[in-house]
């Protein structure tokens, strides 16, 4: 998605989706709260939320050509109905990571973590939307987020857990996985 | 610069650096100013100042390690004493240049369009520093800044010149080009 749209993750008592569990892989956790919404549309400052995470989506990073083809041909959007599960995973990589050059990232991130060749298998399955923070200067680099029927929930602890095995995923000092289920209907898509 | 550090730019009646000339190259123009402030820490909300834009130091995008170890052993810092002329260059580019894929983006930036081999004649007589600003939601995607002495005036038209006449250039939406002179001694290297 090239376009750059706001998002903010609120954590707090209210929300589109109720917590499930929230686990600290790496850095300092986040204050426990029972909901989340994510909101792609300017909210109220202030309602009452314990944490607010702001990102962006934006250009394609390590993406190729042919990768991209691929991943708009398999890529599912959010807002499935039957997508009622959904983690957000909050993740700041180390400063020797942002400090190599463009072609050692991309050698690292694919030709030898296989972050893009590796996550086709769960497609469409898991649905996936990428935000950048690192320039909003938020405390975390990136907010991933995934949503997923109940009966994908193994399926994208197997996806974690590959990742969390990756060259790649050496560079990461911070990672907070939140895991979620869908209280309400979807309201933003 | 892998380090995110905010700058702003703001537009007025005062400030370190008078302006020479505004050109506005493409897009609409920014309203005319007598001066220019670069501030890289956060500076009074309110200075009346005629416009503000914003940005971010952050990591490269398209350089390479070879091209890396070049440019760090040839560029110039900023706030040099003999450089007491210099450029604010904001720019756009259009949502198609946002939609390739990074291989493509990378082959029309430096293999087609030589961004960075080509530069290299110009350092270190021209100090150029690169501000992010699309994340942050503002008019521009770009705020380069360079720095130079009067002597390089000439030399400095004609990288903006080569660059201007680039495959990657037809991607620029819109460009605005200040040039500017030192007013007061350098308070923010």
């Amino acid at each position: 998605m090239a376009v750059v749209t706001r998002v903010c993750f609120r954590g707090g008592s209210v929300g589109e989706w109720r917590v499930l569990r929230i686990q600290t892989l790496g850095g300092s956790p986040l204050e426990p709260v029972a909901s989340l919404n994510r909101q792609e549309r300017p909210g109220p400052a202030d309602d009452g939320a314990v944490w607010s995470l702001h990102g962006v989506t934006s250009h394609q990073r390590y993406v190729y050509g042919r990768e991209k083809l691929q991943l708009e041909a398999e890529q599912a959007g959010l807002g499935r109905p039957k997508a009622t599960r959904a983690a957000l995973i909050p993740i700041a990589k180390s400063p020797a990571w942002w400090d190599l050059p463009q072609d050692e990232r991309r050698a690292i991130f694919e030709e030898r973590s296989h972050h893009i060749s590796a996550s086709f298998k769960y497609l469409p399955a898991i649905a996936r939307r990428l935000y950048h923070a690192r320039e909003l200067g938020g405390p975390f680099d990136f907010l991933t987020w995934f949503e997923f029927a109940p009966e994908h929930a193994g399926l994208f602890d197997e996806l974690v857990a590959m990742l969390r095995g990756t060259e790649e995923w050496r560079y990461v000092e911070r990672e907070v996985d939140i895991r979620l289920s869908r209280s309400i209907g979807p309201v933003n898509r």
